[in-house]
């Protein structure tokens, strides 16, 4: 196997679930034909975590073999909404804050991607120019049959629950972005397969050559249970400090490292497959893996320098049981009078401030984080549990929530007063 | 019961299928509001015929009682026409073609319905500036299960038969018709019911008053059986000469005489109920029935001295055996040299002359005519049936086709020779 044959392969199976043909991605890939890669941004969401990553560092491979990514803004998508309101996921936003969101995702994006070999193209410069006629015509080469064969669809239609008529007009939208930007390849989740497929159709309708369609996998969050996701609260953010990426990646179960290793990080096939076999045969402490997955992640985006430095820090503050350097401290304030309605004798509701300062992802997530004990109010060398879901604070309490985070909590109104 | 009741009454039921809600289309005109009354225009068929004159005269009873029409062009739709191009019925005009159309249409329409009292507008009014967030938005407002209740194509759904996305819109841009107009009542065909219902509920939707839907019965074609269609060739055009519309009423067959009188007279209910009596008891002769339901017809868009004048023609000509006058004979010019390829000795193939003569609606048509012996070629006392599909003519050859047509042949060639 030659060494271009080994890259190729690792292109095709590394993280990825489908490729849609794969033999023609091979052949297209050895002709030496330049691509254009297209990916969705969805301004909706424009927090990037290590989940992202695995797709990102595919684009920036291909990019250093020469291939152009599009990414593509959904603006026009994202200022439309879901207009039915059913969806949590589709909130309607301001021009303005697509704006800014697009900036966030972007600047987080172009940590992994090369900026220099990328188009930015926003969906409004082909949809805001749309006219009844054009989405008429874009309709009548689709069936209903068809879009009736998406999974999520036809359970709700034959469920009897409701399925608006826009909806099906989404799918046609996302394709049309294909043949807007003449898209080589499109990349997404396992969840955008039809949709993409729809645009590889279109395309050939349209006389373009289609797409090929590349689903890749999803990284667990750092429960090892459920999709990493933001509502979820469980993902490693990549504008995350390196302390924090590291604590977050050691929080993960034994079950999900081999996971990690492979979508999160560079390390070869043939290593992870070494690493594997120790695993299974339990000849290396699965702690040691996980402080080699923990350094990668963070020497991946901050260096090696910040990833032995955040490994020190772990090693003193938690298996040694010391107290938290400052920079591994969340630092929250808010005004103790006027928000948060303090109960009397600065007593607050604990739930919500654990979501606003990004501890948890949900109320409920919050609530249940309590109610296991896993919040704890650092004094001296004890903690005290916090289980209650209404606590006494006072400026400068230190909380630690799970292993490895710490929050502190600030007076605004004092800060105010002393400044 | 009082006058106005009965009238009321008469509005309700003369040529009604359904009025949905029925009672509260009784309590508003009781109410004396008035109304406006919305009617869709297709431009892609422009020529009117009695079957269209009974919702016509519908709407000019409505008028005369103060109440509003607006005709709606349906411009937009007509020169989109059905992108899939499976559907004859919309072929896709262009912008000259629609204002044609919609004058010719409207030439024949203001025949029965006061100009004065209609305001006209145009689709395009509204849909020419549509975005695709309007398009969205809209179809937003409805589910894919609501539109699959519509009869047509739930059974194409089932059938496995291909149903565009785009079909799923033309309903909903039909109910925003309704809206832009602010339609207090609209009127259509019982085809026409589901998408009526769908703009009620659109407006209720969007805030406004839901429009009362009145589904109209269709006359049946002078052959008693189909649809009065030009494609049926079974028409009596609000433009045909008093002495056509004559003979066309008087071929009709005696099973469809009452229905005729009810719906393209005005004859009232009483008389009616005695006519009805009259022919089941076979106290009258049906053809007298038919005679005085030939002179109200005509009358009513010629005149009683046209009527009478017709009648006069058809007794001479069709009763006694006479020649027709030159009135009564459609001239047909064209060249003998270039068109219809004569096939030696003048001799030309006589179904396309029929259709494009307007003697028969298809080729079929013609060819069925033409088997039955139902042509003739006019020779002094006796008549020549023409039983073959391919005839000799001569300039000015007299054809009988059916009992009451005429058509007169003239070689154009001759005709621009001598003048």
């Amino acid at each position: 196997v030659s060494k271009s044959d080994a890259a190729t392969k690792e292109i095709v199976t590394r993280g990825v679930i489908e490729i849609v043909p794969e033999q023609e991605f091979v052949d297209v890939l050895r002709s030496g034909r330049k691509l254009r890669l297209k990916l969705g941004l969805d301004p909706s969401k424009p927090d990037l975590h290590i989940g992202h990553a695995v797709l990102l560092r595919k684009l920036r491979l291909l990019q250093d073999m020469g291939h152009q990514v599009v990414l593509i803004v959904g603006d026009w998508t994202a200022q439309i909404g879901d207009p039915s309101g059913q969806s949590v996921q589709r909130p309607m936003l301001t021009a303005d804050e697509v704006k800014a969101n697009a900036e966030t995702y972007m600047r987080q994006f172009f940590h992994v991607v090369d900026r220099d070999k990328t188009e930015v193209r926003w969906q409004s410069e082909w949809f805001g120019g749309f006219t009844l006629a054009d989405v008429v015509r874009l309709a009548a080469r689709f069936t209903v049959a068809q879009m009736l064969q998406r999974e999520d669809f036809r359970q709700r239609f034959e469920a009897h629950q409701p399925l608006g008529i826009h909806e099906l007009l989404y799918p046609l939208l996302q394709a049309y972005d294909s043949v807007a930007v003449q898209s080589d390849v499109e990349f997404g989740g396992s969840d955008q397969l039809f949709n993409m497929l729809v645009g590889r159709e279109l395309q050939q309708e349209m006389g373009q050559r289609p797409q090929i369609v590349f689903t890749m996998r999803l990284l667990t969050g750092t429960d090892g249970a459920q999709k990493m996701s933001k509502s979820t609260g469980n993902t490693i953010d990549l504008e995350d400090p390196p302390g924090e990426k590291y604590g977050k990646v050691m929080s993960i179960p034994d079950s999900a490292l081999m996971d990690y290793l492979e979508l999160a990080t560079d390390v070869g096939d043939e290593e992870l497959a070494y690493i594997r076999k120790q695993l299974e045969e339990r000849s290396v402490n699965p702690m040691e893996i996980k402080k080699r997955l923990a350094r990668e992640i963070v020497a991946m985006f901050h260096g090696e320098a910040a990833a032995r430095e955040a490994e020190a820090a772990f090693e003193r503050v938690i298996q040694r049981g010391g107290t938290p350097g400052e920079d591994e401290v969340t630092v929250f304030p808010f005004s103790f009078s006027r928000q948060y309605k303090a109960l009397g004798d600065n007593r607050f509701k604990m739930a919500p401030i654990l979501v606003d300062a990004g501890l948890a992802g949900s109320m409920s997530d919050a609530r249940r984080l309590i109610d296991q004990g896993a919040v704890e109010l650092m004094v001296g060398q004890g903690n005290i549990r916090i289980g209650e879901p209404i606590w006494q604070l006072r400026s400068g309490d230190t909380l630690r929530v799970g292993k490895h985070r710490f929050l502190r909590i600030v007076d605004a109104d004092r800060e105010t007063k002393t400044s």
